[in-house]
């Protein structure tokens, strides 16, 4: 398995779910199974959930290349089906989910950050809404509640990498740090909210959640009707063909991951 | 009575409400009904309103002492109903209404706050949404317009103190400034806006009003629905009586207030 | 004509939307007519727009003098529906739209502005929301995808001017710069989103905005019911006039145009 689940003994109320995909920590369908299906199946003793990674980064977005064996549309179908099922398992959790961002963040993975109660990230992390240059159109829903709108538009149109710093300053975030205080904080965080009492923390989730209108799933579902429309026209598969072939013009130059 | 109701005659069109609840300005039942009695019987010569408070700070967040002394639910549902009427006379205001924070402001304090047209606050004033420690679950929606909605988030699961430098730094608060200037800014803001034709002012409030969209009645009765409930299983009523214990755990060390 | 458009030969797919309205580009019921017919006859071609202005800056607001030599309600009338016009035609435009803003933007500038999906100024270009002093109510629905509610209500009531670098710490714009990278850089800009696959950009621009829900041609038809009734009340009119006259208080003091 590719996603640790751990409830640890000294944090009662705290589950905390682990992200470890090498090399890149590429998001690949069974890990956004993964995370849907913890997060569908609580324990009552569940108070918070903390969502971070082992390894390189965060997350280096959708797994192109577990797309590239899968046949024909199988890949974009399940990575856009399974995607949508954990971001909006994120969005409606019953108790509230902190993300913990460290060294570089792409694609899927801004979508689940962004359909968090609560993201951290190390204030150096590169952020990259890489949609556009992968062939989708993702992550709208949940950029529009971490930026301002023309913040957002220039990002996901240019696919231009940004610090966390520079998100945090544009609105996106609660908090940026340096990488050596991120654990220590975020785990402060969890236990703070689950000391709380849960009912009343539930409670205001669900008062928020509905107050804030956000409807992850149908947001998510109305971008891959476009997905859907660009892998059927053969804009989309071929936008990741490219990729894997290495042969996208400009591509090291441009992109928030670390050479492997 | 608590609050002042004063149409100073060397600023013409400015209708001033000062809060004075002694020792710390925790704001009553009665506080809000005078509030939102004001608000629905304003005069044609009235074109901008101004609130602040005297003492120690703006708003210590609902008067739980005066909640605790009333018989059964009366007095929580008596700081649901009114809180609701202030904040919805305060959004739905015919003319522009200013508030001016000093020093802190807790609670339904942030509730009337984020209810306004402008919002001006000494830079250190500190802000607490305190209701998960007190048992209730509002201010989302002035919280919304005021913050992104994590940030928001972090702050109403946390209970965290923040600054009202910190809090303009992420989007909340249209200025803040050293307490000595506060006064005289906030009277300058508001003999501009008077001096501008009424009829326009009205025309643009009424105009703006309804292309934000926000309802602070709906967002507020949905959200006493958990109130209420909260109270009817017990937890609400068991949260303020901890309080009224000062036995909640950390309590001085969490608490926005300064000691009294 | 005012309104220059160009295809330059070096930049393929970069449309140019150039104003040129001397001697301070207030912009006139053609300049609005001319951005609307252009972008509602895109070619396919097409792959982004810039729209900048030659002169002493970028719009000094709808024109004034034009309005007051029509006759009748003729001049606010054909503003008002041309505006809509051009403002929906940005928002809705299938293209991305990038505003290049240099050293002024006043009124109806500001709602293009508010408009378009990027938007770049130069630092200390000062926009102002002139609307209240010109006797209208129009831009909210531009501004409120701009600035936090509050902070753009602050704006609007008392029609102060505030600085590019000052939007931008409140969260709009999405870039301000010195003056001498404007240009380079906002053609930077357009060159990285022309080189994308354009039917990739198309679908991605209808997808956001079908998301964000932006709906500029509802907005300013309503808001359009107060000016026009501001006008068949006459302190519309009034209010013009008195700019034309010159006599308006403090007019030199407030305005964020320099002298000419």
């Amino acid at each position: 398995v590719t996603l640790e689940v751990q409830r640890p003994s000294d944090s009662p109320g705290v589950l905390r779910l682990i992200l470890s995909n090498p090399p890149a920590n590429a998001t690949s369908i069974e890990d956004l199974r993964s995370i849907a299906d913890t997060l569908e199946n609580l324990s009552p003793d569940d108070h918070v959930v903390v969502v971070s990674a082992r390894g390189k980064g965060f997350s280096a977005g959708g797994d192109l290349k577990e797309m590239g064996r899968l046949e024909g549309h199988e890949g974009i179908l399940q990575q856009c089906l399974e995607s949508a099922r954990a971001c909006t398992a994120i969005s409606r959790c019953p108790i509230p989910v902190i993300m913990v961002v460290h060294d570089y963040c792409l694609g899927v993975g801004i979508e689940l950050v962004g359909s968090a109660d609560i993201a951290l990230a190390n204030e150096d992390a590169l952020f990259q809404w890489t949609e556009i240059d992968n062939g989708t159109v993702g992550g709208a829903a949940q950029g529009f509640r971490m930026l301002p709108s023309q913040v957002l538009r220039h990002l996901m149109f240019t696919a231009e990498p940004i610090t966390a710093r520079d998100l945090w300053i544009r609105g996106a975030l609660t908090e940026v740090l340096p990488i050596s205080n991120l654990e220590a904080r975020s785990q402060d965080i969890a236990r703070t909210i689950a000391e709380k009492p849960s009912d009343l923390v539930r409670h205001l989730k669900a008062s928020m959640d509905s107050i804030e209108g956000l409807n992850v799933e149908s947001a998510m579902r109305f971008e891959q009707g476009f997905i859907f429309q660009l892998n059927m026209e053969g804009s989309g598969s071929a936008a990741r063909a490219a990729f894997l072939d290495g042969d996208r013009k400009g591509l090291k130059g441009s992109s928030a991951l670390p050479d492997t």
